[in-house]
């Protein structure tokens, strides 16, 4: 019934929480306290994103779509979420931003470099991505109005937290539109898994309770991975924004970057594009918005979309450069050595604190 | 001789030109009046464009593109210079951005919806698109880089009439070398009307009369729309920024905004791009220099191309995202309600006063 | 052996290094001087690439690409060596920013408008426009990172020569790496000169020769053009950024300037776009990192990538404009109009001191 990977992923996700636990319990070092809640937490992402598929195949596919956009970014929402809570605003601020760029240089340059080296130029359909990065130039513009007003001190400025609430209303309710239009998508092209084969099927009893299981934990695990961030950070001489756009960005993306980058190799170019630039739009176009809301309720600062400025231009610069390279429907290796590096010049920009 | 069309027409124009008029006599509520002048306005629009194209049907088809180039804006220019004379710079420049961002975003993403929802994917001959594309680019450069100097207060800052108008004049050098171009082109791409069947043609007096009178009637009646502009935004607490880029815009291009998107409805996208892309276009490049060329000899403020930065950011995300959208020569409905959803931003980002 | 037109060129390139030598020994007027050595450079520097490619002859066609793309900046390098030593860091920012705006803006356009007139529209394979606009946003992206950083104050503003350090490395690895794909790539697509055929083969000493011989007056004579430069400036009462952006600029890329262009006339279309975008590339992803990488050990100041943030704003419209035109593999005369336009526009935006 369960086969024998989803067990060892279920033990290794067990025996990390504890390991987790333990060394929480023993105030153990800041840094290996960290280390071992980030692997943690990429095991219980896994364990959720299979969970997730256990249960969507008792539903129609509709509604695992819904389920899988909901889910997906459970971890992360739950990280961003303590971390606001910790007051670690500029932290959440540099994590999310720095997962889109992540996404969108550092992982969709491996791929590219990857597929290209196996497979030569990496051929796809160009429309998916032409869809994504339109809906992400929307996103993006969601976080640029909202900080220009700020920094150029117009009169929305005073209303920062309002404006920033409109946007995030905008932006939810285009994604909540277009969630129809991805769920119809032809499966190839779409980023959804396909569903497991009948035979490899959990009673839906065991799928919810895998799924609420690991959902709980990684719920704990995200509050002792905040908890030790903020010392981890300190003890290795980190800025908080070098910390947020590369060390949490990429261990909270670390399962859909494998998977993104797996694709390439394996030359399902299509599938690989839709991963990895899904994964950027989500975070773009539904975890800032639902945090923004989230922020109103949890009690801790409000999280507006008022960002860095050399963020945000960091982050139009990526947007406008993938653009460039997707939407023609074929890449070549070096064109993901240049993503590479201007992932690099980015980093370099916020090493300092 | 004259439809019945025309001449229902021609009766509504003349009944709200002296409904504007008696309601100015008597100093009515000003939304009212400002709201009866808009609808005036739009009608007397109409006329302009009918009386145009016959007058047109007289001439070679060249002679009359010029025709349109130069009265289609007519009432648009006639509102803007009678604001700048009254000294309501600030309306002037939202107007003429916000009537470049209506178009491009909410007049083409309903055009996108509409189209999208009766006759599923359109798809589109992409090299029109694309040229008015690049002309756009250049008109938006025109418009950054003096609002560049001036915020960043480069030597040119103290020479911003001089650096304005070199920019004007640059940019109306590359709209009459574009004309011999765009009136050669193939009628169904091309945004001008189909000349009337000669059945349906006037006499030329009849004709010219038509133009004159109604191009008359739309001075008039621009000059009371901005006398009454004023108190109506003090009445209804908007800020002079969203007076201007939403009411103002879209009640001065509420002509070709409907006929843009009834194109789309009936599955005609490609004369539909041409129509909404164009508007904006006709704006950029011509309206705008010629309102700066004009602000010299009115008397009123001078009218330089430095603009409000957020609303040059705007510009420039507008221009961005509608490239991606429509370069590819496909549409589909969800990338109309991004648009849609990037002009809310936009027009939240400018409630404040 | 040698042929007439060669004799020819180094003929000229010996008087003119000669007469230019005379006038600055004789403390000629300023204008004079510096006219004289900006031809004698020109010259020269087509005598360096016609050494290159007899040297070329003898070397397997990998070599040469690499000799090519190092010695091929050459007389641009040495100019910009020489500035920089004398403190003329102004000059040297306009000069790069500047023969970027020139290839991409001027060259560009009049090709696209000889081009289109004597062939109507070019046609061209799309492909490495597409491949150059990406590694040219990547380059963009390496100045435009941290003059943001330095302009908005941002922890890494207090790091400023590391910061363009590790962006000149980086964008130096991504050169390198994209080395051995240009220089496989398909002879008619790649900007690299087609070798010399058997029988116009000097012998090995001799192109050697011709090489040494005219690199070292080449960089003679910019020391020269260096000295006169800014006497130059100051007599015709040229601000520093427009003498960098318009005299330098096309003064230090004539000859590349006037190939590109003759190719659009000779209906090569392909091969006219790979030479003045590379030509452009080059600038942005090899020059500039050498030169700050150079400043380190020249003893004058340090050359950063922290340029005027007007430049760095051109620049990015510049390029997202001709990545626009040139990436539907299409271009129509008018959008060569278009490119010279925007060219003027930034021109004047620098003609006050």
């Amino acid at each position: 019934m369960i086969k024998r990977n989803d067990k060892i992923l279920f033990a290794a996700a067990g025996a990390l929480v504890v390991l987790t636990a333990v060394l929480q319990l023993l105030h153990a070092n800041d840094v290996l306290r960290f280390v071992a809640a980030a692997i943690a937490l990429s095991v219980l992402a896994m364990t959720v994103s299979t969970g997730t598929e256990q249960v969507g195949s008792h539903l129609s596919s509709g509604a695992t779509g819904v389920l899988q956009a909901a889910l997906g970014n459970l971890p992360e929402v739950l990280v961003c979420a303590f971390s606001l809570r910790a007051g670690l605003v500029n932290v959440v601020q540099a994590a999310l931003i720095g997962s889109i760029l992540a996404n969108s240089l550092l992982v969709l340059g491996v791929a590219i470099v990857v597929g290209g080296v196996k497979h030569g130029r990496m051929h796809f359909d160009a429309q998916p991505p032409r869809l994504i990065v339109s809906m992400m130039m929307l996103a993006v513009a969601a976080l640029t109005i909202p900080t220009l007003a700020a920094e150029l001190h117009t009169p929305a400025s005073t209303h920062e937290e309002s404006l920033s609430a409109a946007c995030a209303v905008l932006l939810l309710i285009v994604f909540l539109a277009s969630l129809p239009f991805s769920l119809s998508a032809d499966p190839e092209r779409s980023p959804r898994h396909a569903p497991p084969s009948p035979v490899d099927r959990w009673p839906i009893w065991l799928a919810i309770a895998v799924l609420v299981v690991a959902s709980l934990g990684a719920a704990l695990v995200s509050e002792w991975f905040v908890s030790a961030l903020e010392p981890a950070i300190e003890t290795l001489h980190l800025s908080q924004a070098f910390a947020g756009i590369v060390i949490v960005a990429i261990a909270g993306n670390a399962v859909e970057n494998v998977a993104g980058i797996r694709l390439a190799a394996k030359n399902r170019p299509n599938y690989a594009m839709s991963v990895i630039l899904n994964s950027s739009l989500l975070i773009a176009l539904v975890v800032s918005p639902v945090l923004v809301l989230l922020s109103f309720v949890l009690g801790g600062p409000v999280f507006t979309l008022v960002m860095p400025p050399l963020l945000i231009a960091a982050l139009l610069l990526t947007t406008i450069t993938s653009a460039i390279i997707v939407t023609d429907g074929e890449t070549i290796w070096i064109e993901g050595v240049a993503l590479i590096g201007l992932y690099g010049m980015i980093a370099t920009a916020f090493w300092w604190g």
